[in-house]
This record gives C-alpha cells, sequence and structure tokens, in this order.
C-alpha cells in the first residue's frame, strides 16, 4: 500500500482541528463534521482517526500503529470535557458511533457500531438519565448484536446478525407479540440476557466485552477491517476508486431522537430535490432514530410542520440549512438530530436531485451570484436533462410492478396491451385514437406503422440497440425491450405473463422506458416542458463546447424538432424508413421482385424517384440551411418483405388446403431466395449498391434534385451523401464513381450546381483499421458505433438478450457496450482510424452517428477523440450538448492543472 | 515516370550485346533473346529497344527520343548483313517480328506487329523467293490487318481486327467457301485488295503505309503505346507490376515455317511438364506457323515424332534444349521454327509445370547437383504439392462443362446427383456404398451424415468459409460451393438445371472441387500417391522453416492422417462435430430441450461425458504425446436442432390437418426460443460456456479425465484447452476460473496431474485489440482467421455468395479474403495482438488455425507475424510445410541483400 498522506503526522483529529479541505486524510464524512465544526454548527462532538493510520494498519500486517490508543484516549478526554459526560461512567454515561468515511462515499460498504459503551453498568446510568429504560434496554440489545455481528463474526460466525434477529423472533413468539414497538423495557431486558447467554454459548464460554475502551479499540479495528471485506472491493472495482487509499474512522458521541416528544430526527434538503424550487424541502419525525425514518415504521412528517410544531428549532434549522448552501455552494442534504429540545446536524452533503432540480438549481445559483455559469454546466448531469423533456409517470411507488426489461426508449406510456402491429395500427393513433401499448417477442421494420400508432413499445427480446429500440428513440416513442421475463407464446400470442399476472389483448398497461419498468393498470403521467432555466443552461453549455452536436431524423417533423432541441444539422438521415410507409412499400416490393426484369425494376424506380425527391425536399428545408447527412439505402432487401417462417408456413397450409396463390408462392420464392443465415454481415449497405446500383442511384438523383429546386427557390441546402457499410476503399472509389455521374447528370438537368460531398460510414472494423486509404476518397466520415461495436464484439444487437443481461448481472462487461461506447476495445480502433484519418486527410470532417452519441460518457470520449460533431436522436441532443461542454470544461480544467 | 536505368545508355541493343543479366533495360524476353545469341543458339538476328527508351517515350510526352530511330537503322543494317537480305528489298526482302517485351512476363496484355515490311512490292519479292503465292497474299493479308488494328485503330475505330474479319466472312461467303484453307493464293490476293479498299475508306482516301521504315517506326511505337492500354494496366494492378518501368520493343528478322515441308514449327518443354520425368516433351507441325498449333487448325505430333521425320534437325534441338537447361538450371518452355531445314529458336522460358512434375524436376535436379537443396524448396508452388495429393480428374477437356462455382474442396468426384442428406446417407458410403454426389442449396450440421456418404458436395451458396466448405476442407470431401449458376429450387428440389442441362436425381455428375467445376456425366479420376520425391523435399522444407504446422483435426482417423503427413500436433480439434453423430444427436437435442429442469440436463450432460471422454483418448492415443488443442463448444445450440422454417411449416400443416404432434409442437417451441437473427454473432462460443456452464463443465471433464488414464498408461498427452469467441478478458476469467475446478476435481479423482494449459482463440476483433489485457489469461492465442475475417469484414461467411463473386469480377477485392488473409484490414489487426500479445507476456504460444493456415501467401504472413505455428486441414499440411520453409528462405535471402 501506498499513499501521499505523510504516516508520521497524528492519526486523531479533533473535529475542530480539521477542515473540508482534508478529505484525503479524514475522509469525506470526517472532514464535512470538521467543516461544520469549524464553521459553528451544533455538531455533536467527536474524532477521527485518519485514513494514513487505515493504511498503516495494513502496512504492519494489521496491526495498530503504536500510540494509537493514546492519542484516541486524548481526543476521547477532550470530547469528555465538552460534553460534560464521561465514557463508560455507571451514572451519566458518554456513548460514542463509531463510523467508516472514506474519501469517496460507499454507502453501506463499510460497518458502522452505535451505542458503543453500553454494558450492564453503563446501561443503568442511561436508564437513570434518560428516565427511560424501554429505550435503554432497546439500545442495548442493538448493541449487543450489531457489535457482535461486525467485530466477532470473522472469528465466530454464528454471532451474525441473523442469528440475533432469530432469537428476537423466537422471542416474541414466546410472548404472543408481533410487532417490536409491542415490546416493553421488561421484554427487551430479558432479550439482552437471552442475547448475552448466545454470545457464550457461540464463543465456548466468553463475556461479551464489558469494557468500553476495549469496546472502542475493536470496533475501530472492525472498520479499517471492513476496508476490505468482500462487498467494498467489488464496489471500488465497480466505481474504479484505488484500492489503497484507506477509511478513515468516525468516533462522534451519540445524540439520541427517541427520548422523548422534545426529541426528534430528520432529513432535509436545502432546496426541493425534485423540482429544484428554492425552499427547505424534507421529512422529520419526533420522538424517533434515524433508522425509524428510513424503515417507513411510522410515516413522518413535511419539514414545514416542524415550524409549527417547534418554530425555535425549525428556524435555528433554516439558518443552519442557508449556512450550509452558502458555505458549500451547493444544495445540501442535511441529517439532523433533536435531543431534549437542542439541535444536532450528525452530516452534510451534496444533495442528489432529479434533473428538473438540477437543471432548476444549477441556473438560480448563478442568478443569486453562487457560482460561475461553467460551475452550474457542470453540476447539471446530462442524463438528467433528458428526463426533463420526457414524460414521467406519478405514482410507480404503489403500482404493481410486473417485470422489469431494458430501458430501451425513454418516458412513461399508457396504455391497451395489442399483441399485433395491424391491431395497434387499427386502434391506436392515426386509426381510433386509442391508447395502446405494442407488445411482442421483436419487431421489424414491418411494424413501424404499428409502433407508431403506439403510446408505447414492450418486448420480449432484443437489446438497446434492437430494431424497436432504435425506432423508439428515433421517434420518441416510450419503450421496453427484451423483457425476458414476459412469457409470451410466439408469433400469435394474445397474452402474456408476468410477474405472476396475466395480461390479456386490451388490459390496460403501463411502460416506463426511462428505468425499463413495466406495471399492471393504467398509471398516471405527466408530460413536461422546455422551461426557461433549460434554455439559459443549454445556451452556456453551447457557448463552451467544441464538439457539434447533430441529429438523426428522417423526417421533416424530426429535423424540426431537432433545430428546436438546437441541433446544427442532421448527422444521420436513413433513407430506408422512407420505403417503409404503406403507400411505397407496394412499389419498392415490385422493385424487389423484378429480379432481371430490368424494365420492370425501372418502372418501380421511376415511380420512387419523385416521392424519394419530395422526402429530401422536406428536410432541406425543415433543415434552414444547416448541413443534411443522407445515408443511402442500407439494410438488406429481405427486411422489405414478409416473415420466411410466417409466409412459408402460410403457403405450405394453402398447399396442405389443396390451394393454389400464385403471387405468395413467388413471393415465398424471393424472400426464400433473399433469406441470409447473417443478415447483418449480408448483402447490405454498399454491397447491394454495388450488386444492384439502381437503387442508390435513384437516391441521388432523389437528393441532388430536391436540393436543386430548392436552391432554385433560394433555400440553403448542403446534402452529404453517405455510403454505408465500407469495409476496403475500393467499395467507396466503385459507388462514388457511379454516383458521381449520377450526381453531374442531376444537376445538369436542373442547371443548378449543389453543394454535395461524399462520405462514409465507419461501422466495420475493417474501414477504421484502412482509415489511411479510404480517408483519401471520403469527404467526411461518421462513426455508425452501432454496427462497430456489434463488429467489434462480434455481438448481434438482436441476439444479446440470451446473454447480455447475465454478463451485466456477473459484471464480466461493466456497462452495456450498445449503451455506452467501449473505450478499450471499440475506442481503440475508433482512436487508430482518426489519427490515420487526420493524417490521410486533414481537413476531413469526423462524426458519429450511432445511439452512443446521445450518451454523455461517449460524447465526452469522441470530445477526446478530436471529432467534429456527435449525431443522436432529437431528444438526446440536449443531453449531447451539455455532455460536450462538460467535456471541454474538464479539458480546460485538466490543462489548468498541467 | 522514374527508373533506375540510365536513359544516356544506348536505345537499341543488338541481340549479341546484351544478356540475360539484363532484364530490366531489356525486358525478359529480349534479355533472352540476348542470352541465347551468345551461348551459340540459332537465334534469328534482332535487336532490342530498351524499356528506358519506352519510359523516355512517356517522359517526353509521348516522343520518340532523340536519335532512337538513326540507332534502329544502324542496328537493323547489322541485320541485314547478318542474313544477307535487305528490308524494304523488292527481290528478297527481310521481314521483322514486332513484339513487345517487359521485365515481367504479361502475356497477350500488349501488341505484336508480324510480317513487318510487306508492300506491294516486297510481297512479288517474297513470292519470288518462296515460290509461294499462297503463303505471301496470306501473310499479306494478315500484316495489313493486324498493322491496321494496332497501330491506326486509337485514330480510325473502323480499322479494327473484327471489321477485317467481317470483310473475310463476306469474301468467303460470296466465293462460297468455308474454311480458310479452302482459299486460293487468288482469293487471298483479291482479300488483299479489299482491305487495301477498307483502309481507303476508313481513313478518308489514304493509302496503307508502305513504306517499310514509317512501317517499323509506326510499330515501334504503337507497343510502346500498349504499355499503357488498358488491359495491361488492369493486369498490373492485379499483378503488382511497377506501372513505371515500360516495356522493350523486340525487333527480330522473321523465320517461317510454313513454306514447305521442310519447314515446321513447336514448342517443348525440357522435361516432362504433366509428370517431371527427364524426357523432351512437347509438340511440333511440319509446314506450319506458330499460330496453326495454337489455333487447333491440324493436330500436332509428339516431339517424338520429329526424331523418325528429321533425326539431324531433332538432335540438334534436343542438344540445344539440354544446353538451355543447363544454362538456365531449370526445365525450360522452348519455342521453335523449321524455316528450309534450318533450326530457330524463337524464345525460352522456364516451363510451366504441374505440382507434380514441379516436385519431380525440383528434387531430380539436386541429385543432378544442378540445384541447392533450398532453391528446390523454393521452386515448388505450395499450391502444386495439394494437387499432387488429391484425386484428379482424367479427360476433362473433352467433357461437357456445365457450370463453375467456388473451388471449396479440393479434389475431384464422381457420382449420382442427390438432393438430401437423409437419401445421400441412405445410397453412399455406409449405406448402399454407391458413389453419390450431395446437391444442395447449402448445407448445415444436420447434413454432415450425408455429407461424408459423399463422394462430394455440390451446393448452389455459401463461399469458400460455408458450413459445406469447411466440413469439406476437414473431411478432404471434393466440394464445389456458391454455384449460383445452379438453378435449384428450394429445399425440396430434386432437380437442377445448369448450363443448359437439367440433371435430375440419380443422373451421373462429376465435380471438380480444385478448380469449381462440374461436368455433366462421370468423369475417370484417378488418385494420387506420395512419392519418394515427395517425402524428400518435404525433409528439406523441414530442415529450414521455422514455424511449427500442426493439424485441424476431430476424429483419431484424421489426428493419424495430420501425423502421416508431417503435423506436429492438433492446432483444432472441434468437439461439437462429436455431438452430431447418429447416436449422440439424440441426448444433445435431450440436453438442449431440458431447460430449466437441472435433473434432466445433468443425465444428459453425464450420458455424453463417457462418450466424450472416448473421443478424446481416442484422439490422443492417435497423436502419440504431440499436443493437441482443443476448442470448447462454439456453435450456437439451434445448430443440433431441425431446421426452423421446415419444421414450422410441419407443424403448420398438421395443424390444417387437425392432427398434433406434441413432441414436435415442443421441438419447434424449443427451435423458436434459440433462434437468432444473427447466429455468428449470437449465443456461441464462451458466451454458451457463461450462460449454460454445464456444457463445458462436462468437456473439461472429458478432457482431462481422458489424459489421465492414457497417462496412467503411460502415454504421454499435452491437451491445450481453447476457450472460443472471447472477447473480453473477463469472458475468460468468468469461464477459466470455472473450469480449473472441474480440472481440479478430475485430477484428484484420477490421482493423475495432466499437463492441461487454458488459452483462447482470437476470433473477435475485441479480442485482437484488447490482447494485451486477454494475454494475461491465456497461455496461447490461436487466431481464428475465418471468425476474425468475417467480423472485420462485417461478412457472413454464408451469405457472401451473393456479392463476393461480383467483387472478385469488379475487383473490389483483389483476393478473396476467405482464402487469403487480408493483410492490410485483417493482418493489420493481427500486428496488433502479436506485438501487444508478446509485451504483456513474452512466453505466449501464438497460432492460426483458421483455413487461412493452409494457404501459402498467409502462412509466408504469419511467418513474417512471428507466431509459432500455422495449423490447417490434414490435407494441406504440406502445402503450410511448404510454404513456411519458402518463407524462411525469403527471409534469409532478404536479410542477407541488407
Amino acid at each position: 500500500m501506498s499513499n501521499d498522506v505523510n504516516s508520521s503526522q497524528k492519526a486523531v483529529w479533533l473535529f475542530r482541528e480539521g477542515d473540508k479541505s482534508l478529505r484525503d486524510l479524514l475522509g469525506g464524512k470526517g472532514a464535512n463534521l470538521c467543516e461544520m465544526t469549524n464553521i459553528g454548527l451544533p455538531v455533536p462532538p467527536g474524532f477521527t482517526i485518519t485514513t494514513a493510520t487505515c493504511i498503516e494498519y495494513y502496512n504492519q500486517g494489521r496491526k495498530f500503529p503504536a500510540g494509537l490508543m493514546d492519542e484516541v484516549k486524548v481526543a476521547l478526554a477532550d470530547v469528555e470535557k465538552q460534553i460534560g459526560k464521561k465514557f463508560g461512567d455507571p451514572k451519566n454515561p458518554l456513548l460514542f458511533s463509531v463510523r467508516s468515511g472514506a474519501k469517496f462515499s460507499m454507502p453501506g460498504m463499510m460497518d458502522t457500531v452505535l451505542n458503543l459503551g453500553l454494558n450492564d453498568e453503563t446501561l443503568h446510568g442511561l436508564i437513570e438519565a434518560t428516565g427511560d429504560a424501554r429505550f435503554a434496554y432497546d439500545s442495548y440489545r442493538r448493541f449487543l448484536m450489531m457489535f457482535s455481528d461486525i467485530t466477532l463474526k470473522a472469528d465466530y460466525p454464528g454471532l451474525s446478525k441473523e442469528g440475533f434477529e432469530h432469537l428476537l423472533t423466537e422471542h416474541k413468539a414466546k410472548l404472543g407479540k408481533e410487532q417490536d414497538t409491542d415490546l416493553t423495557a421488561e421484554d427487551w431486558k430479558a432479550l439482552c440476557e437471552t442475547y448475552k447467554n448466545f454470545f457464550r454459548e457461540q464463543t465456548g464460554g466468553k463475556e461479551f466485552p464489558n469494557d468500553p475502551m476495549e469496546q472502542l479499540r475493536t470496533a475501530i479495528e472492525a472498520v479499517f477491517r471492513s476496508w476490505n471485506n468482500e462487498r467494498a472491493i467489488v464496489y471500488r472495482v465497480k466505481e474504479k476508486i484505488d484500492h489503497n487509499i484507506g477509511t478513515a474512522v468516525n468516533v462522534q458521541s451519540m445524540v439520541f431522537g427517541n427520548m422523548g416528544n422534545d426529541c426528534g430526527t430528520g432529513v432535509a434538503f436545502t432546496r426541493n430535490a425534485a423540482n429544484g424550487d428554492n425552499h427547505i424541502y424534507g421529512e422529520f419525525l419526533m420522538n424517533a432514530q434515524g433508522e425509524d425514518v428510513v424503515a417507513g415504521v411510522r410515516t413522518p412528517m413535511e419539514i414545514a410542520e416542524l415550524e409549527k410544531q417547534n418554530p425555535a428549532i425549525y428556524k435555528e434549522f433554516v439558518e443552519i440549512a442557508h449556512k450550509l448552501e452558502d458555505h458549500y455552494r451547493d444544495m445540501q442534504d442535511i441529517e439532523f438530530t433533536i435531543e431534549k429540545g437542542k439541535l444536532f446536524i450528525l452530516q452534510c452533503r451534496s444533495g442528489k436531485r432529479t434533473g428538473t432540480a438540477a437543471l432548476k438549481i444549477a441556473v438560480d445559483m448563478v442568478n443569486e451570484n453562487r457560482i460561475s455559469k461553467d460551475e452550474a454546466v457542470l453540476r447539471v448531469p446530462p442524463e438528467g436533462l433528458e428526463q426533463a423533456l420526457h414524460p414521467r409517470l406519478k405514482g410507480t411507488a404503489k403500482a404493481k410492478r410486473i417485470a422489469k426489461g431494458l430501458n430501451a426508449g425513454p418516458g412513461g406510456a399508457v396504455g391497451k396491451a395489442i399483441f399485433s402491429s395491424e391491431k395497434a395500427a387499427e386502434l391506436g393513433k392515426g386509426g381510433k385514437g386509442e391508447a395502446v401499448i405494442l407488445v411482442s417477442q421483436e419487431t421489424t421494420p414491418d411494424d413501424i406503422k404499428g409502433m407508431l400508432a403506439a403510446q408505447g413499445v414492450l418486448t420480449s427480446r432484443g437489446g438497446r440497440t434492437s430494431h424497436a429500440a432504435l425506432v423508439a428513440r428515433q421517434f420518441g416513442i416510450p419503450t421496453v425491450c427484451g423483457c425476458s421475463e414476459l412469457k409470451l407464446d410466439g408469433h400469435n400470442a394474445s397474452s402474456f405473463t408476468a410477474g405472476g399476472v396475466t395480461i390479456n389483448e386490451g388490459d390496460w398497461i403501463t411502460i416506463d422506458g426511462t428505468e425499463g419498468i413495466v406495471y399492471q393498470g393504467a398509471l398516471e403521467v405527466e408530460t413536461a416542458a422546455m422551461t426557461s432555466d433549460f434554455t439559459t443552461l443549454m445556451g452556456w453549455a453551447d457557448s463552451v463546447r467544441k464538439l457539434g452536436v447533430r441529429a438523426n431524423a428522417d423526417t421533416p417533423e424530426q429535423a424540426a424538432e431537432a433545430l428546436a432541441l438546437g441541433a446544427t444539422g442532421i448527422g444521420l438521415c436513413r433513407t430506408e424508413h422512407m420505403f417503409l410507409d404503406e403507400a411505397r412499400l407496394p412499389i419498392v416490393r415490385d422493385m424487389i421482385l423484378a429480379e432481371d426484369d430490368e424494365a420492370a425494376r425501372q418502372k418501380a424506380l421511376d415511380q420512387l424517384l419523385p416521392i424519394q425527391t419530395e422526402d429530401f425536399v422536406g428536410i432541406f428545408r425543415a433543415m434552414k440551411g444547416n448541413p443534411v447527412t443522407i445515408r443511402l439505402i442500407d439494410p438488406p432487401l429481405h427486411e422489405f418483405l414478409p416473415n420466411q417462417v410466417e409466409l412459408a408456413t402460410e403457403v405450405a397450409v394453402l398447399h396442405a388446403e389443396g390451394k393454389n396463390d400464385q403471387a405468395k408462392e413467388t413471393l415465398l420464392r424471393k424472400v426464400n431466395d433473399l433469406h441470409e443465415q447473417n443478415p447483418m454481415l449480408g448483402l447490405r449497405g454498399c454491397r447491394l449498391s454495388i450488386v444492384f446500383p439502381g437503387i442508390v442511384e435513384m437516391q441521388v438523383g432523389a437528393i441532388i434534385g430536391a436540393a436543386a429546386q430548392l436552391i432554385k427557390e433560394g433555400v440553403e441546402v448542403h446534402p452529404e451523401i453517405m455510403i454505408p457499410l465500407v469495409g476496403h476503399i475500393n467499395e467507396l472509389t466503385h459507388v462514388k464513381e457511379d454516383l458521381e455521374k449520377v450526381a453531374k447528370s442531376t444537376q445538369e438537368k436542373f442547371g443548378v450546381q449543389v453543394p454535395y460531398s461524399f462520405g462514409t460510414m465507419i461501422e466495420v472494423p475493417r474501414a477504421a483499421l484502412t482509415a489511411t486509404e479510404i480517408a483519401k476518397e471520403a469527404s467526411f466520415f461518421s462513426f455508425g458505433t452501432n454496427d462497430l461495436t456489434q463488429m467489434t464484439f462480434g455481438m448481434s444487437r438482436d441476439d444479446a438478450g440470451s446473454f447480455l443481461p447475465v454478463y451485466i448481472r456477473e459484471e464480466i462487461y461493466k456497462e452495456d457496450p450498445t449503451v455506452s461506447i467501449d473505450q478499450t476495445g471499440v475506442g481503440k480502433l475508433m482512436q487508430i482510424c482518426v489519427d490515420d484519418a487526420k493524417r490521410a486527410r486533414p481537413d476531413i470532417k469526423l462524426g458519429i452517428c450511432g445511439e452512443h452519441g446521445g450518451d454523455p460518457d461517449s460524447v465526452k470520449f469522441c470530445h477526446k477523440l478530436g471529432l467534429n460533431y456527435v449525431s443522436c436522436s432529437p431528444k438526446r441532443v440536449p443531453v449531447a450538448r451539455l455532455a460536450a461542454a462538460q467535456a471541454a470544461l474538464d479539458e480546460n480544467a485538466s490543462e489548468a492543472h498541467k
């Protein structure tokens, strides 16, 4: 172990001796206790044993450093003097809590002992001092259990919390009582005896340690040891906390909120953690301990009630709260206890808050001159912004939760469960206008109409980048995917079971696409609006970020939404969705079925040309001169045809019935012909354009034609034509050469010069590896990190549902690589590509258009890589803008540190 | 253009002035003509214009360097003097051939003009000198056409060979004659007039150039220009020949083999090019020109016949042949012409030969002390060795060729076309013993039995690494894959059409898996044997190679074959094939269908354990102490279940008929459940082992158990356990940790220590990218370049048939990356991996077990990468051994050059 803290420093710090700058040495909790003490807040006195001491403890082979307990005794004496009680005093005993406290918060990972200092003698002192025997015995039995469990279980496994709890259960059964609150002082007293006997049994006749100093020494060592318990190690691995920094130990005098009606305890935030309003916000309980609030045994009261019950205490608390917020320059989460009418502050820390609250608080604090605009930008978690923009569910706590899947498309949605796209389209938006949730095993492009008609989508298969999830985010449809708990029987299901509940077609369900949860019944949904705080903060973010933010948008409506949310271009316009429109699909199918009949194929393409041209006119117009990157057709052709199994089954049944449907037979033959083992790695992207150039020629004709029309009208247009799935420079050269001819002839036809460019998606690993060559032929690269991740991992987006949940649970993947860019592997490939591309073509424009473009960590990574822009679904544009700003500020800070 | 040849050197070299060391300057043909002249062979005199002159021609903007024609005239005069004829002499004219000749052979790519110097005057001289008017007019009309086509077509497109040929056809029609041989001297004379008129028409009234010097100048320039004709450029791109080295021009006096019965022409090899026998081998025709031999108008005679017809000439030729072979120290291919009883040598070069011949010639030449053993090793093309070991077809030239596909599994095979596996198994090997060829769209693991029963396999889909191809090479089954010319109707076809022929079930067909050709009917097949030459050459190869060579083998029989062919270990033993055995598949299906019934699953695994143990006992025993790398189960479980479409159809039809088959319903449910969109990127490899650890636990129990049994018997065993599809270090750690326990307990059970190790396949791009981490947990890496290539290219082995042929045809891929490692992309990834792995773990063992392990170029690349071994199918082991030796020798040579 090593640490830069000088271990020859003193080991024990009284709270008045430290301050908040000493987090490394005193841990987060210790440093805050010192700070609060020093600014004059009523903190129960105590002291902190340094993290350096813990390190030394381990370095010396789990032995206390020499003189440690002497220092502890000196500090203890000081505390006794401050309080006027003595540790171990049989009359009016001083009791301590002993808690861990590392530099970084590790909630619940390490050990805590309360009520330390109790024994048969001091117990009586406590009864005398408080006049409350029931409280005293209750405290004692808790201490007997907690101390045994934490300090001795390693040597005597029987001394576990469970062992003691079991005795309590037996005890209550014997007494015929159900609730802890039913037990009297005598009952608790008897239990204490039972506990002590149990201790003797389990330890082979030893007595529970009565000496308070021995108790203290043992508890301190137990906290040191808990630094390396299994769950703490696992937590540090996960949170990437250094294993060598050790924990401090906080020894603080106990105060009690449960010693009568002039006592109480509570937790409060200096501002509203839900909406950010600048009002004290919290809960309290009179005559109670902290754990009673947490356990929900009694319902706590709103903090405002305290003003009525005890205006003086309330006033004092409010003053302290303001003082703390002023001092820390951030909204604080404060734990307090009232003991016999006296207020104590036990802990303070920056308060957790919702996205909406974070936004409001950050902007308010700038307006209050507490923090700078840059600080405000850094304070709002980007994920929170999205939450602030999506519809939210209310009343989830009491709702019947029946399953959990992947949070694929954020937002809450309520509707009747409907099991087929057709029916969803018939009943939902654009149909009868009912609220429906489309439920299916998975979705295909044929389901788009049903998905768009639904309030939300729920699938039993597929990951966060499955078709359903992609469409969901694209169109802002709340979606839960890969919900394997759903028992759904095949394609023709009309019900599912989950969480012991059967949901039939038409039953109401609610899904939370932000959290991935499915509820039975209809919950209430509240919609969010863009606030002026939002606009203000985004403005500050935009002024510092270097990374451009574009949107993935396929329709004029989405383009308009993207612009409204601050996108400065379209980074990915997918043209295949345009083919799935009800009116167009038959033409597309005609084209596919034309096979070698060149005239029939051309006829279909000629029909599509004006339609596609109109698509692009709409999008270009909506984008008002901002650049639009259009990806030429990408998916395999069979995605435009019916499902093979369903069609084969249908035809076979017709045969069995002696019927014959020539059109279906022909269709089936084509479906079989186009069937692929691994369509993701098959005939798609530029491969399709090389084998069947007609489709992309038509598309480029439409793009250039649309641009030319608008340019004639005086509208500025910047189309960037993106050729997908390139893995070899020759693919790009081949396709580009062909399409340049189309671009040229279309411009001649309109007599207009269009400022277009050609580029490619980097989604095949080989493209990234050979960027030096490919960059020479591409004006821009856009990382298609969905496919790039899938190919680099050898993992299909649609099939990962069978193992990805296990991988996440077993922590094989720390993070789902389809959610946040895998910086080690995929990121290395991207780095190679960026370096080579810039060397080969310094002016190349680099972007990303995979779903990762809206993930804050990925956006920050893209900033580091030196990309020009990220592109994400319109709803995530603000998230990306904020993350980009934070990345720029982080970079400035780390450069300032150099 | 640039070149290191000094262009201030003289431009024109008489044949007596140069030698074979001047290939750069004089081109291959020119240098050889000089060499032959200088060793005293009867070469028709002439001169060579240097490649430097060609370069200068281009550098000066397509202008002749100053003084070139003066130099030409000097050389010409010399040649006239040597021969005693004059260029343009109306009495006894000297005629020339003008031919290109670059440093590297580019057969047919550039232009040649024969009979140059003819005009209306010299024509009469030729008639006088030869006394053969028909010959003279025929030569003249050929010259008129050839000269026009080659030198003037660029300016006058009408002057094409086709235009002239059309006139000849009309002429013959008018005369009522069919064959060229039917035309008399008068007929040819008339045609010459027609040609000259045609020339006038096409050029707007110009006369055909009559001046011989103008003809020569024009022809020289035409050859220079032909260096940059389209087909020459394409050829150089393909063969990676520098575009800047230019061509030489060879101007050689014409000799005629068609001037009477004391004239003739022929081509001969100094040894038998088919089997390597040390005898002159070739053909000749008396009173004929070279092109008559080529055109097959008359059937040439064996060279031995020449001895009878003209023993003096034959003796002279044999002496020359021996002299040339001695001189060049290699088997020579010699073109000769006899003019009026005098022998002329027109060209010599190293002769092309079959694999068998290459082997014999190389070994013989070492025995004859002509070349060293290292030279012998370098002289045999590794591909040829395989040819020497596979059965070969005879009489292919006359057979009816009906389709061409991919040469997926080498060797020839003859059998009745059978369209289902079941029927093939019933009729073929192990069944009724008939010879069958299994014909299908594609194959799945369910087809293995049918494939093994067949002589050969023919599929209409799938590439060289499709399932069919992999199994084919693995089991040495001649196979043609991806034969898209086959019109085969769905899964239930009972006939196919190809090349205008319909083949019904039971019709005989022949396939050539070495060339990828399908023939109608039954051809003869000859089997090859390992000769002592083979063994000798392999011994020399083994003594120089550094790379180890292992085999991919799944059965004791294959292991034995691999050892016999020189493998020193198994680099890939695939365990899943073992599950497909008829007796085992039901148990495997029970295991899969067990789902959550842990007891049922364990029962099936318990049944499999002793069977798998026996598998490994057999393989370990066969390998006699050599290391055996065993890959744990890799494919997705649905590969062990029936085809989804077929089963769904069957069940639907049963339903339609009001029937019900519970077992089939259950099976279908499971098939649907396990169905994957992209199985290659789904639940397979280590993912399967993480989700369902039981299977690999059983396998490791079997491996260690088998090893333990044999060790007890005193047999040496070195199992290397390979965990497939690892992409993240945690996958490897997780699986290894579990399996180490099994290994430990199995060793304890047997009371034996087994020297096993764990390693992983590098087949997922991410594994290669994160080798630094993964190497720490792996004793060995084996590049699974099949999958690595597919994932790096984003290209599925089973689906590439729809675009790969187009890619190869359009030269988008210069080479099929599934055949030879793509060194630019996949190779870069491998290089990153090797560098990082060796840095992280210097003693790591590195190999390759993809099909590329048997491809010579890939083997050489693996040598350069610094791998420890390659592993390939047993039949390709000799190929790999030889390629590895050549790589080592090449490296020595290039180091010696430094």
